[in-house]
């Protein structure tokens, strides 16, 4: 639009949302705070020396802005420290996933192109015979909490705490634009090879303050405030641990990384540090109550949002027992992540306890800026009924503008100026959001789609059941038809069996609660669900081993 | 710097900070909430259709992006309408201020270009006269709450409400960039003539984000939260309201209009509508305690942020009593006007009650992103312990660029590429400020730098002082020296005199809370003092009235 007062911004008073700006607040209200992991204990008036430290030992060593630093390491303050230091010298941040099968990751960091690779020596094993197929890699710098550095076939460029110790604290970070790239890293994708994407600082910044704002404003308890203490309970290679690392810091808070995922050491922190806020997936969360000593550790000051996956009821009641204030989130890598986070008013927790369950499950609100919508295929929207389910697409600041390398499917991904997300849902009047299914996970059986999601849920609402997966399988009368996997209770697997949950599913449709279409053909009993590296249930490789065909004309069991 | 991966954004993921997209959150959250002005009760779905059918009916009338309407009002829903619908237009809102004298007025209609005018007619007896000097003004739109709409000399275009009545709500508000000019408006400045200054939709949005984010972190108890119902008690044409009827709106919440300032008006609606969360200057804070009935109604779940002026401790302890969370927060018309914002913590509203007043004085800390420093003359940082002194200076992303037409005062305004605040003050360990003077209203008196802020605030201690002002007169020996102007309460008339507040500010010398060259030499008693348009006192206007210049060779009181 032609507009004769659109401001030309000048150096003096030009202020791009960088991710240093974001420390600010922090060193001027909370300089002597701390940022924990294993015995070291860093103030933030420290963490910033760090800071300019390491960005100044980065630069002698070569790396220039645009260039790609890839990091290999578990949770810690190191990998705190990168967030900010190699994006804050404009250079990217790749957070390298730790969990990939070799040949994966090595793909995701040929992908980039990244120069520079921080490595925790644990890694050592997995990089040493890859390293010849890493040609743009040019400086291998060593994380290390042993008392000594083990030998290496690598060419090290040095080690991360003695560059520190090299460096000097009074590097000037540089101005520039707010749209440079900050951080690259590849989705888990549960198809194909890893999909790469990449956030500027302006997504990133906005990214913090929406959902400071939504969490910050939602109730009248205030749900993070600036005396929580912060650990992560979420891999900081997934999605920048949900973004929280940036703003725990933002907000000055006392944060805790634990550094590889085990439950005692997450109870022992949570007992020991005090920490009072943190996210997770469900499966951390069941391990978390289950795990030995578990019982012996107060969960009651804690607040955690989940996501990742469909927040079960039983688990969300466990929790809830224990006095953790749980609440779903829902998210994707494509988005930074967060699309949506659920949020209790004061009122609706102190009402019925089953009302309670239902509404913490609840992928929840939009934060501020973000709009979100449920479409039709020909992007009308659905109407915010609670009922009507459609694919949700959103618009917001900080949503990934497309795949590392692959414009198609960025084009797809921004079909009719919507982030597609690939998911199916409906909104209540309220604007809260109900997630059906994946797009690709919805089973297509004889005109009717079902929904793997809800199927699941009802299943999961059996007692005895722990988990439970349902795949289309291809049917050559129906299309495709649903297979349930279930995981049980020790004590529930002779009483439990396929008559059991055929019978609780129709229950379930004679209550109006799914369609008779659902009603599951097969029903098997597994020992372990397989999981994707960020703790979802990988239902490719479910796809994979139960691609078996039904017998031709077979009739849906609803309908027999 | 060089950088090879700055994105360009295409049309399809572009996602300007347009005021348009505070919308999205309340349209799907509280879409049945109200905005209350008088007998009017708007929920924000009616909100949101009243701002297409403006926006339409303008664009009917010729005004076009770019163009600058005025809007002369009282607190209204009309108001908060034009806050959005105006700018969302790419349109430019100035809200005029209703309190100028005519021919400043006419001078900031003039400035801007103002081509449209909205006006209540209740200003038609100061607009009429005007009309023929205002040549850029085509259109006149009336606002009305009259039964009959009262004739008028004026030409106008049409009735505010009849408009809404004839746009269409369906009407598409278009994308821009978000640099785009938003509103404009002129600073009360207590010097020469109205400087304007103008914000962006960039600027607006991001001020929105950071002090939510501030208030809503900032304590245990959430400090504004979903169930806050929100009214002004600060003029909507000063500075947007402190920014807050955007905030208010982006969260859903209740809001309330009271059109004319009044007490009795103030405490009806606190009490009808239920307000919790309120901004004001500390003349409004006290005409509230001290109205009639005032004791009757309960204000002890009013939150409340006092800026404008410093807040005096008497003022702190008797609302205090009433209940009332009172903090003060410190801006300026060129800072979109947050600064800083005070907030306690929860043990600080549990200790010595003292103690707590010391601290809800206090102008509080910075909100994120922003950069504040306390400078010397070479912009060298004073040493953050509480006591050394320099001009406050600040980078953050919602600071005015520059003032209207005035690029050497804009030169000013930046120079060292930090805003000059043009006040004085230090910084405390933990990052709280502490303003002692404008830099103007420094008195120089022999070499010493004489605080009048601290002055007043000595002699406010004393009881029975309801006000104090302290200007700097001519001196000839010593340059400038202290008049003090006191207001006290009626039953102290009798015992405060010249000498009582000499005896009490030399008690203050003694015990080192001010340097012996502030014993004032004269001490004037008055029974009002002027105050500017937003009820700050105007120190310009007394340094006219009191412009007298001592006896030469007068010594300082304190050297006798």
């Amino acid at each position: 639009m032609p507009n004769n007062l659109i401001e030309i911004t000048p150096s003096a008073y030009d202020y791009p949302l960088l991710i240093r700006h974001l420390l600010d607040t922090p060193l001027a209200r909370s300089p002597d705070q701390v940022i924990v992991y294993r015995e070291h204990r860093h103030t933030y008036r420290q963490f910033r020396h760090r800071l300019g430290s390491l960005a100044s030992a980065l630069t002698d060593l070569g790396v220039k802005a645009g260039d790609v630093v890839a990091v290999l390491e578990w949770d810690s303050h190191r990998y705190h420290e990168c967030y900010f230091a190699i994006p804050m010298m404009g250079a990217v941040l790749q957070t390298a996933n730790i969990a990939l099968p070799p040949e994966q990751l090595l793909y995701t960091l040929n992908e980039t192109g990244a120069s520079t690779l921080l490595l925790n020596v644990d890694f050592l094993p997995l990089i040493e015979p890859l390293a010849s197929r890493l040609p743009n890699v040019t400086r291998f710098i060593l994380l290390n909490d042993r008392p000594e550095l083990p030998a290496t076939t690598l060419p090290v460029a040095g080690e991360y705490e003695a560059l520190i110790e090299s460096g000097s604290p009074f590097f000037v970070f540089p101005d520039f634009d707010e749209r440079t790239r900050a951080t690259t890293f590849h989705t888990t994708g549960t198809t194909g090879q890893p999909k790469g994407v990449y956030f500027s600082h302006r997504q990133i910044v906005l990214h913090v303050l929406a959902t400071l704002v939504d969490i910050g404003v939602a109730t009248a308890q205030g749900r993070v405030h600036r005396d929580d203490v912060y650990m992560p309970m979420t891999p900081m290679f997934h999605v920048h641990s949900w973004g929280v690392p940036y703003s725990a810091t933002l907000i000055g808070l006392k944060q805790v990384y634990a550094g590889r995922y085990a439950p005692d050491v997450f109870l022992r922190l949570i007992r020991d540090e005090g920490v009072t806020f943190t996210t997770c997936v469900p499966t951390i969360l069941q391990m978390l109550l289950n795990a030995p000593g578990s019982e012996g550790v107060d969960l009651s000051k804690l607040k955690m949002i989940v996501g990742g996956a469909a927040l079960p009821r039983p688990l969300v009641k466990a929790a809830l027992e224990r006095g953790i204030d749980v609440c779903a989130a829902y998210g994707q890598s494509e988005a930074c992540p967060t699309l949506t986070i659920m949020h209790l008013s004061t009122a609706q927790t102190t009402g019925d306890a089953d009302t309670e369950v239902e509404l913490r499950i609840k992928p929840g609100y939009a934060p501020p800026l973000m709009e979100l919508r449920v479409v039709d295929s020909d992007m009308r929207d659905v109407a915010h009924d609670g009922k009507a389910t459609g694919e949700i697409v959103a618009r917001a600041p900080w949503l990934a503008t497309g795949y590392l390398n692959d414009p198609k499917a960025s084009e797809r991904l921004w079909a009719g100026r919507y982030l597609h997300t690939g998911d199916v849902g409906s909104i209540d009047l309220d604007g809260a959001l109900h997630i059906t299914d994946r797009l690709k996970d919805i089973i297509k059986s004889g005109g009717e789609w079902i929904s793997s999601i809800d199927l699941e849920d009802i299943i999961l609402r059996l007692e005895g059941v722990t988990r439970a997966a349902v795949i289309g399988i291809h049917d050559d009368k129906w299309g495709e038809r649903p297979l349930v996997l279930v995981h049980l209770l020790p004590e529930f697997k002779g009483s439990i069996g396929r008559d059991e949950i055929r019978a609780h599913v129709k229950r379930s449709v004679e209550k109006g609660l799914i369609s008779k279409f659902a009603m599951p053909d097969r029903v098997e009993f597994v020992d372990a669900l397989p999981l994707t590296s960020v703790g979802k249930i990988d239902k490719k490789k479910l796809r994979a081993e139960y691609r078996v065909q039904l017998p031709a004309g077979h009739m849906p069991a609803a309908a027999e």
